[in-house]
């Protein structure tokens, strides 16, 4: 088994059954397929529950860490219970998301308000519902934040997102003076905006300051490096403006295992680098401990979640490809089309035979680039196998669409040989049920006036 | 003007106001935005009827053509509709699609399906439906397809797929002996289908061919080359099956300008090399006169389309770019993030105004790489301004998800000064509307066993 959850490709408690099935959560994978239909999305609540487990374990040495859930990456009434229970807090990033925690009887002392460009429903929803911190972005939201607030006879609690001059994505690493990035303050831009907090918004306390460096990301070195960017932030506050920040969020982006090539480090490894640099940080430069805060998003669920599909048809190029079709692809998992996404599969009811031919597992959507894994090694795949594509638990349902006016996935949720809907398949009728025909158009038929 | 719909970045009805607002189909945008809010996605009716006009027109040389709108462009049930009235059938891809047009009164022999993978239900659907034709894409939908036909006691009409050796993009054109695509027939596998269709699968009445070589096509010549190719096909089959395919299906592909750097042929370019190839090609094999279908998508609906969004924050990054964000983005319009789309726009409501600078218009999803438009020049955006992206006709809802749980836009089709909501807008009811929290969980936390 993997040190940390983000290191392993299968979900914790998958393996392979007596019938040579796949087997998640103690349910048959081929049973589950049986009785939801496919595609279907199966998330390992252990794994999810464990992941959360990690983090906190990770980060005890620093007993004043708050971990969040990047909501983004899967967010769902039963993904706010769950993180709930174990802990944790959730970031959210829109309205939508907000009255998904709301929806799910979320503690909203414990949703942090993350984004670009927060429409005023969605700063009004969030100041309504009790939200805990909302991070501020840019000046113009400084601006209609503290109105709102001003309005309701309320003091908001913000973090400020700067832009460290840190950018990190996998396997590159930039620091620059100032980053070209629509997200946060630049570096230069803080002393003007905590000015514009301590004489005119009023109703805004400033408490921290947000970071967030990137995405899937293997390094460590890189969290170190944040950390101590921030931290020389807030003593410049505290020395400038006598403002003590409370807190450091410092956002998220630990990489997983999508694939064997791909060596993340633990959530240990990273915890250990970040504390460790807190607190040479926190001496360095003589602050307060603040209270530091993580937003794992695609570590904490990717690995859980796994995507089921029926083969169909397949082609054999002649001297070519052999490519198998399966009921889903582009739709239901953007991220090979988008970012050129690497995944790997198993056949589900054959989970343990000898890879045997290489095949290239094509979605059902009609373009040629809907390609889900391009020449992966597999037992012989027949039409009606059970493709399982690993780590599809973040930005998979999430991102899903009804390209092709083709139903989202439904999600189920294993334990302990129990499974349980938390997303109900998609109908047609609900693809439809938005489509209007204007009057005047059916009318006009009618008379047969064309 | 430009000759036809798709050589034009705009719909065919826009114009500045004298309150120097862009007015599409005789409808203040900004009066739209006051009505419908933001992001919305605004169809020129008379955009899309004139184009299917166009089309009608341009293929009059050939009077047996048939013009199919692609429906996974913008499939809904008012596109149906149009449609139907200005004499089109459909090319759907999906049961959903099927359902779409079901639900408008879509006459169902004017459907045609396609698809590398239909499922049986799917198939069941179409035959239950009386669907026109289905275009049959491998020897695995051949057997199941007949074996369907066969328990309901019906003869399908079908046309089978093929991969011509050719494939275009744009400026790629590429022509092989056997194409790398997990669509279709490729040549030399033409003669087992048919022999399996005379022989086995008598259920299935084999009347065309089809083919679609790609899309956003600017060439001519591939045309050309496509309809010699397939007419050498129709010779094959009379000479060696005895076989007088009466259909002709070339798919769709024509580019539309997305941009002024875009320069696609007008649609009576395109039709002019189809039909003189096809007449050439016809004397040449002494082959019957085919029914010619043609299958467009995009360039059929795109340049209709428009969205408008409300400008929101903004952020100029010290020595470097101006971010302009917007209330939409990556969710409601994917073709910038995955195909590195480009795109113009305009500001609704300062429709006449001279450019006076670059700015990057940003999306509001959570995600750096959610830019609609880098570095475009405008007349000066402030916030509350209606930015308007142009030629989002196609592939931008049809495409749409609830990235970061954000409801989907509305659509309005105006027409005369009228304006009829096509596509409600979501709501966060809606979003949340298949969300279930497993009675385990809940009851859990109310034992307070956890």
């Amino acid at each position: 088994m993997s040190e940390t959850v983000n290191q392993s490709i299968l979900p914790y408690t998958a393996k392979i059954n007596e019938d040579n099935h796949l087997e998640i959560g103690g349910c048959d994978t081929v049973e589950l397929v049986e009785r939801y239909g496919t595609p279907l999305i199966v998330y390992d609540e252990d794994s999810i529950r464990k992941c959360c487990s990690q983090y906190k374990n990770a980060f005890s040495s620093y007993d004043k860490t708050k971990v969040l859930f990047a909501g983004k990456a899967f967010m769902t009434k039963t993904i706010c219970h769950i993180v709930q229970e174990e802990g944790l807090g959730i970031d959210v990033v829109s309205g939508g998301e907000i009255y998904t925690a709301l929806k799910s009887s979320f503690k909203m002392e414990n949703l942090y308000f993350n984004g670009n460009n927060k429409t005023l429903d969605e700063l009004e929803l969030a100041l309504d519902s009790g939200i805990g911190r909302i991070t501020v972005d840019n000046f113009m939201e400084l601006a209609i934040l503290d109105n709102i607030a001003k309005y309701h006879g309320k003091t908001v609690k913000i973090l400020l997102r700067i832009t460290p001059g840190i950018e990190c994505h996998t396997h590159e690493y930039i620091q620059t003076g100032h980053l070209d990035s629509k997200f946060g303050f630049d570096l230069t831009q803080l002393d003007e905006a905590i000015e514009l907090i301590k004489d005119e918004y009023t109703n805004l306390e400033l408490v921290g300051l947000h970071a967030h460096i990137g995405s899937q990301i293997f390094e460590t070195q890189v969290y170190h490096d944040l950390v101590g960017i921030m931290a020389e932030q807030f003593a410049y506050i505290k020395d400038k403006f006598d403002i003590e920040l409370e807190e450091m969020n410092i956002g998220g982006g630990l990489g997983i295992r999508y694939t064997e090539g791909d060596d993340p480090p633990s959530i240990y490894q990273i915890s250990e680098v970040i504390v460790n640099s807190l607190k040479e940080n926190i001496k360095k430069y003589s602050i307060n401990e603040p209270i530091l805060i993580v937003e794992p998003g695609r570590s904490l669920v990717s690995a859980s979640g796994v995507t089921l599909y029926t083969s169909g048809s397949y082609k054999q190029v002649p001297e070519g490809r052999k490519y198998v079709a399966v009921d889903g692809g582009m739709a239901d998992n953007p991220r090979p089309s988008m970012y050129q996404a690497d995944y790997k599969a198993m056949v589900a009811n054959k989970a343990g035979n000898d890879p045997e031919e290489v095949v290239t597992i094509a979605g059902r959507f009609c373009e040629s680039g809907d390609i889900l894994i391009k020449d992966v090694k597999l037992p012989t795949v027949d039409p009606g196998d059970i493709v399982c594509l690993l780590s599809t638990g973040a930005y998979n349902y999430s991102m899903a669409s009804n390209y092709n006016r083709v139903p989202r996935p439904a999600c189920v949720l294993v334990h302990k040989g129990q499974s349980d809907v938390i997303i109900e398949r998609e109908t047609y009728e609900n693809i439809i049920s938005l489509d209007r025909i204007p009057k005047r158009l059916t009318s006009k038929t009618l008379e047969g006036s064309m």
